[in-house]
């Protein structure tokens, strides 16, 4: 039951890389939300791999079909099961590194926990499982927009050690973000983060990076105290991404590194809510949404595949060099922008219909 | 039911920090494991107010009584509960800022959320809440600790901007840590930690920090995929601990700036099983234990309570300026390193049975 | 985990028939429902032992103490932790049958499932545990009350082969079936069934009955399709209670000897909604309540502990004569009638909660 | 969330009855279990529409494929995903009655709890959903015959009045129970139910019916105590197929009418185990099986789509006599024993894997 996140908006993802295909199930998306594959496709699109050439070769359209849940157009209320099948999966590239797990790879762990592991590529550790959440997600974003204005935004701001400059997160759109292949909105930046990416592609290395997501126009009060705090859900949904090693939320580490007067977020009025002057806190107090932007962000480190050769063991302890077979990314920030901002669309909707529970009903 | 954690061993933690008392209920603890209060009062001791000068005056003993689960000293297999009654509690100290929500606590959240909230203290979001956290990871670890053999110890690595030098993880123990007051190992790093609390406190402020914890001993194959990822539930686990604001594994935001040649972990024969060379994964790979050591880190912000008057608004709005009342810790994390022990410990004795179900019964 | 019920209005027992005491967490409880201890003791006290010549001689007064979640006298949305002391165990009654697994009750499979059992009585087997479930129940029956008016009604419909004439269900209260120490609100049928009852206990032996309950004032609308149906959820409640063998809803085994014409709720208006004529439904429809009033029974076979010689076998198998210790009901039904109203309770608690993420809030 | 049951053997549900098709996810299934669709299949085409003159002439295959899960003819451990394409959905039998709700189906529930619904048949109300339960718990199926040597067989005991005798619970295999087109073993009674369920479907009208189930070889210790006993589990697995009413275990309704010194089932040696003379328990005891069979019984109320026409409401509340439309079942109860069996499989299965935790490991 590890493939099924959140408690009333709950997905279940299933495939495997290189399988018939992936997919997954929304249950407890609200009836009578206008749906049809057009609302998801673009953020597919986003994920899909060959879509620059910072990205893996491997060529998926990644189309998705709506199989069940929504009837002319129209959520029923029912499970909305999503289909994407798989178009270009190479087993045989796999066959001649069976006996050896990939340094850094789930081959290893698999094997261990399951006796059995996918012959080819990750099988279920593969990236290319999140293209289930990514559908989800899309569903999520809708409602949370339709019902609440929600919009969730997240944005390349580090590659290597290339870092972007601070920018307004109460303007970002994904207009801006998607002006360059690696979807850092500012220019410069950006400019340098691809031909970085690009050098350590032609080297046969990889390189890691950070995204940052900001989450707009949410209510106060969404998130559950004690251990389903919003942060918290937020923490397990961005290290549930296959490549992340960190998560921070407004201050984050560097709020470590601070006094309580400079820390805390004093109160003045905004409008007709109360508001924070500042938001060292990330939008969330005790767990709990305050009506100012969630403002996180989730460090990934460089993907494990490379083509350069490394020393390492097979699984009987044997010493091999290992030449990577496999395509792959050089860098998964890119990709991983719209993974992100769904995951984010899918904590957010499972918080939005708990604290329904809460309100006063017409 | 957020205020429940774990999917086989499961805790639910109920109290409020100014009622009659906080407690736990552990359900799908193991039978036959050797049990009494001595197992569970060592570190609630570590995690108590009042323990040295670096901590809150606020006196609670803490004593745990064991109401059921437990018969002549072993665990039934039935829900163990846990009872710590409040006796220090100054319901008055809080009387005269309820119209003001304290800025950067969860006053103002709980108050929309609810629409209502404790009049005294944080109610559920005080850190009090966290001693049943306590109490139910000791078991935990009693059990890992029998079964597996696991060891899981945290230190203070950070105060501000005072990092304690690396150490070496694999021999750490409790022991080491507990000799200073700060809980660093490291004397010197430690002396100048307590230095710098003392001297915020003296100023009416408080200061944030950084703690470091291993889990030594683990087997391979524990976690599961895809959202269950160990460093998912590691991640939701800390953040869910009062005052986080950053979690990261292994290399962390670090392994951003690294390239793959750099961060994979090749493999090596390791004895009987396959170990690696270096450990940037932190111990997990695909979200699954390979053997190596878990390594994680713990952002904590500074206290939001100081004594310094801050200009903020009350509920309606208006300008006022608070000066704090109750008492409080100027720096969560000398008391903090029990309870990232006891998340880690209940969360990984929730994969250990969870992998149970895998594995061939005698 | 198994002692937790309910996804949103969540319910955990804990404690040991005669170990210190029992109780029960409520997690989900909605904020400001005006509650104290005088809400909860009443039901108790009709499920409480040694409460009429017709009942265990045991002598508890299961007086319940309000731990947390409850603030001046308003529910404060957090979990409400119930204390409930044992005063009467006798752990001495057990030790001579301590190595006979006792005729159809839990002592085998417990020993089986656990490898271990508590020495006395039934530990969380014992309908004891049942108080912790009545107290939960009495919060939620306050809360249905108070928000949608329900009203919910149990009472015994039969003892052994004495069966109660049909009654109107519409009006039927608990002070009509509190008349009768057996709670069978037709007297005539009552007198018979407690001289019945009488006799099987003057004759060292016990008897069934069947319970039957109705839920008044419910919206359309409650109930989860699939697997989560009212009938279901009710079915899985009510087959949770210690002694029981059966339910049905509705036309019930009767239903399965009708043809569709007769079995068939046709529509008619009622007032401003839309009811149905007959009621063979029980209330439900695919799972959902359409408004009508929910009615289902549930049977309980005899109590297992008799003190007629009974000839069986001891752990090791070999052949002995039991004369039972301990103390017990000749009859459960009418200290069942407020744990049956209390599941019920429970369930739709839950549902109603469930509901409201489809519902536009104000 | 409510099309999901389980907690480690957990099945997901999704499609509507007249949309593209039906399907299921299984995660939590061990790996390494030899898995094909023929292992699905028979269970498919025993539960599949137009098998006999007795079932509903709607023409569906009922073909499925595994889309994810398996390699290799293996199972992986991950989420094993289920297709079955509907063929002959007719969605516009379904256009001339939307506005009326037919009597005792789920039309009116539905359209209250999510103000919308399908506009063609049931959607998810409709017992075309069961198929992906079947191929679901065919694969639990395997599972427990593989590690357990657990057989499950159930079979048509009564319908309307005329009631099967008694058989060997011990022997009865479902070849047995298929020699008949209405799964009653019984020849005599199986053709006079077949005789009665024809005049009633030319009568335009249909009939209900019981189905008893027997579940061999189990150990004992499986199912958990408390709110997840196993008659507990079994009741809402059983009461969440469509047109059940009731549910019974061992001695059931009729154990109410006995003495604790008739039904009590003494202990005696079988074997090397301790076994009970009689089983009026039905195999469990205080939730827990015992290792005798577990039997149980399920009454079904006559199908509610049925052609003599109905005078009943619309939506609005105006008289109006229905004639109904679509095509059905004069009597579910000869597809309905795959279902059951299939239900009981998840169940135990789901048990089989929780009692694993307490289970020392190799």
């Amino acid at each position: 039951m590890s493939s099924s996140f959140g408690t009333l908006f709950r997905v279940t993802t299933f495939g495997e890389s290189h399988g018939l295909g992936i997919g997954a199930v929304v249950d407890g998306c609200p009836p009578k939300i206008t749906l049809d594959e057009t609302d998801i496709q673009p953020q597919l699109d986003r994920r899909r791999p060959a879509q620059s050439k910072l990205t893996t070769p491997r060529n998926e359209a990644d189309r998705v079909s709506i199989f069940s849940g929504v009837e002319n157009g129209k959520t029923l209320g029912t499970p909305i099961s999503l289909i994407i099948k798989n178009k270009d999966q190479r087993v045989e590239d796999y066959r001649q590194i069976f006996s050896v797990p990939r340094p850094s790879h789930a081959d290893y762990t698999y094997q261990i926990k399951y006796g059995i592991r996918a012959r080819s590529g990750g099988g279920r550790s593969s990236a290319r499982e999140t293209a289930g959440r990514v559908a989800a997600g899309a569903i999520a974003e809708k409602f949370l927009y339709e019902d609440y204005g929600i919009e969730i935004v997240a944005w390349v701001s580090a590659v290597y050690s290339i870092v972007a400059p601070a920018l307004d997160i109460t303007q970002i759109t994904r207009r801006d973000v998607d002006k360059s292949m690696v979807r850092c909105p500012d220019p410069l930046a950006a400019e340098k983060m691809e031909d970085f990416i690009l050098e350590a592609r032609n080297a046969g290395d990889s390189v890691g990076g950070i995204i940052t997501c900001v989450c707009r126009n949410l209510p106060a009060g969404l998130g559950e105290p004690v251990f389903d705090k919003a942060e918290a859900i937020l923490a397990q949904a961005m290290l549930s991404i296959p490549a992340t090693k960190g998560f921070e939320i407004g201050s984050g580490f560097a709020g470590s590194r601070m006094r309580g007067s400079e820390h805390n977020d004093v109160f003045l009025k905004k409008g007709d809510r109360l508001g924070t002057k500042t938001n060292y806190s990330g939008g969330v107090q005790g767990g709990i949404t305050n009506g100012e932007p969630i403002i996180f962000r989730v460090a990934f480190k460089p993907p494990a595949t490379i083509s350069l050769p490394q020393k390492t063991a097979d699984f009987d302890g044997n010493d091999v060099v290992l030449e990577a077979g496999g395509r792959h990314d050089p860098c998964v920030v890119p990709r991983a922008v719209p993974i992100v901002e769904s995951m984010a669309a899918l904590v957010i909707a499972d918080f939005a219909l708990r604290q329904k529970m809460r309100e006063e009903v017409l």
